[in-house]
């Protein structure tokens, strides 16, 4: 097992628009973002197929996505499963499509995150939502994933003395990023009195304070980059590190509830395996599903000391021209946040950015590029790090 | 790529009794096999867990199970992921936690699958059961997993000119091997007159074709042989061949519905990578989830030919101490099926057999296991062979 690591690179990327996409199915969707993907990668055919969703048999009554989807993308005979980890259920599913590729046992492999949110009548989101949380102890006491934040980000700002207007920052940033990328759920940068006046969600969570679920599907073909002709289509884009590490569940079991233990262990192993220090990364794709999320996925990278990852906000550090851009083409804030794909979008963002294919969002001279998805309070965090191939 | 592979073996082994466990949470459930899979492999520390789980999400308002169940089996900080492919999710987070161990990334992993399918209320059983079928063109028009088959069974009835008294020698089969297993929810043998007595579920299935879904968790770790002491407690059993393979999920849209070709494809290729032949194979744990899918899988593998499969119920060739075991501790229909639970199940009673360790259900000899799981109507289907390590 000393035997030298095969460079696994994604060779392809495929998503639809994100948002309340009414008139199309779960299952067309996810076709939608594989069939985009195997075109992307000149027309390159898995062999096997993980799908991350997180609400499907519960929202839409529909189990067995791995052969749903692999029958109407043409790949039967594929192997085929579903992977859950809350809203990391996609990232988990690449961690999977990576060592599938890695072991040996899959040449070509598909990561497809897909969900069809808007399948879910009104009042049900909730209930929803909140399996993500510890039922037992936390979603039957009528806690929520977006009320848990918003206690957290109340003790948060009481301890670290954080002004409202400091919050803001972040709904900026990922709206105005979101302007340039067509597929965002939200292309109208907002301004601070907007923020100001939005109404409150969850007190300190107000509108702008959280991603909007939604529909969408993005996937992501990965393979060895031995076996790959070398006039491919796009750009390879490789895998450097990736990590995936859960934290306790419930909230009242953490010993630090303020601090994402498990984003900053995935971080820092993904990092030692690409054997680089923050100071190279080019951008950051965080999980912004709250305000809160995206400080404190900040002050687990080490990005920021403890306490003071609000701060980042409002000192040019993470616009797209700044030293680590983040949610630059719109984040979940923005782009939407279409549970079980959005880590796959990230990544499908994070390759645009890495090949200069991300328009005017494009970040100057990125090589390296740092990707983090969270399911629920950093209960699951997934790290990867992907790097342009030079020189093949 | 062409390096040797490491040799994958299961070092440990763990289950629940399989039943009615009102007393006992879907957590406490998991980790109790978990424990009592790492005592067994004295006392290792897997570093990622695949839990495999069909209706947590939908019947119990769990998600996120990964770190639910780490938290409480005191694995903190490792990987962790819920794997669901219908029926067969146990045998698909083996799957996952082979190929992690196999990919170099993990060095300790655990699968367990678990199940609490009694936290479901009566009428909701069918509808949840349901959507392990294409949820748009079968469930919507009233199939459940159980009418599917009996239709299915229904044709193959005519197509063969098989006699009703042909279908009893299954169940027969499996209620008198899980007479000796003490975790099985059925421990009395059945008698002809008994089958022939019982109600029909759905015509020609009655009570006795169809495996009971249950509550049950069952665990199995998984390691490098060269990462073990030589003094392990149990004797290792290796991982000669893996495979999972996906189906057309709607029934409709198989050119022969008649047959499982995924069960036949992924058992071939399983065998195909242990350097055996069927003849080999000293027993095989099937997923006789109803009469029909025991017929359909013998066929799959090559134990009989198309339209014959039936005929081997009453030859026999599937008693214990037969050409071909099967469901020697009991099987799907004795045991019990708990649903993301029953795919590990299989692989630890395969173990327990390989071991010497099956007591009163003992095949003499055995060496060689095959274990295959099929999610609903064989739209996934794995297969696991198993050896005896010998000579370490």
């Amino acid at each position: 097992m000393t035997s030298k690591k095969p460079q696994v690179v994604i060779a392809g990327i495929g998503q639809t628009k994100v948002g309340e996409l009414w008139d199309v199915s779960l299952r067309d969707l996810a076709v939608q973002a594989v069939m985009a993907a195997r075109k992307d990668a000149g027309g390159l055919k898995p062999t096997a197929i993980y799908v991350g969703n997180t609400l499907a048999a519960a929202g839409s009554h529909q189990a067995n996505l791995g052969a749903l989807i692999a029958e109407y993308a043409g790949l039967i005979g594929a192997e085929g499963i579903t992977v859950e980890a809350a809203d990391a259920s996609g990232a988990a599913a690449l961690r999977m499509a990576y060592t599938a590729v890695l072991s040996g046992l899959v040449d070509v492999a598909i990561a497809v995150g897909v969900e069809k949110f808007t399948d879910v009548i009104g009042s049900q989101f909730d209930s929803l939502t909140a399996q993500m949380l510890d039922t037992d102890y936390e979603a039957s006491a009528g806690l929520t994933p977006v009320s848990q934040a918003a206690l957290l980000l109340q003790r948060y700002m009481y301890d670290n003395n954080v002004p409202r207007e400091a919050l803001a920052a972040f709904p900026l940033i990922a709206h105005a990023n979101a302007v340039n990328n067509p597929n965002a759920m939200f292309r109208k940068a907002i301004k601070l009195e907007t923020y100001l006046r939005a109404g409150m969600i969850a007190d300190p969570i107000n509108l702008f304070d959280v991603a909007p679920y939604a529909d969408g599907a993005a996937a992501v073909l990965l393979t060895r980059a031995d076996l790959l002709p070398p006039d491919m289509p796009n750009p390879l884009i490789e895998i450097v590190g990736a990590s995936l590490i859960i934290d306790r569940l419930a909230i009242h079991d953490r010993k630090d509830p303020m601090a994402f233990t498990a984003a900053s262990i995935s971080a820092g192993n993904a990092m030692m395996q690409a054997g680089i220090t923050l100071e190279e990364v080019d951008f950051f794709e965080y999980a912004d599903i709250t305000t809160l999320h995206a400080i404190l996925s900040l002050e687990a990278i080490g990005a920021a000391p403890r306490g003071e990852g609000w701060r980042l906000g409002s000192n040019g550090c993470l616009a797209l021209d700044g030293k680590l851009p983040v949610a630059t083409l719109g984040g979940f804030k923005a782009r939407g946040h279409p549970l079980g794909a959005s880590g796959v979008y990230q990544v499908v963002e994070a390759v645009l950015q890495l090949r200069g294919q991300a328009g005017a969002s494009q970040v100057k001279d990125a090589h390296i590029g740092m990707v983090q998805c969270l399911g629920g309070p950093a209960s699951t965090a997934v790290t990867h790090v992907l790097k342009k191939v030079v020189n093949r």
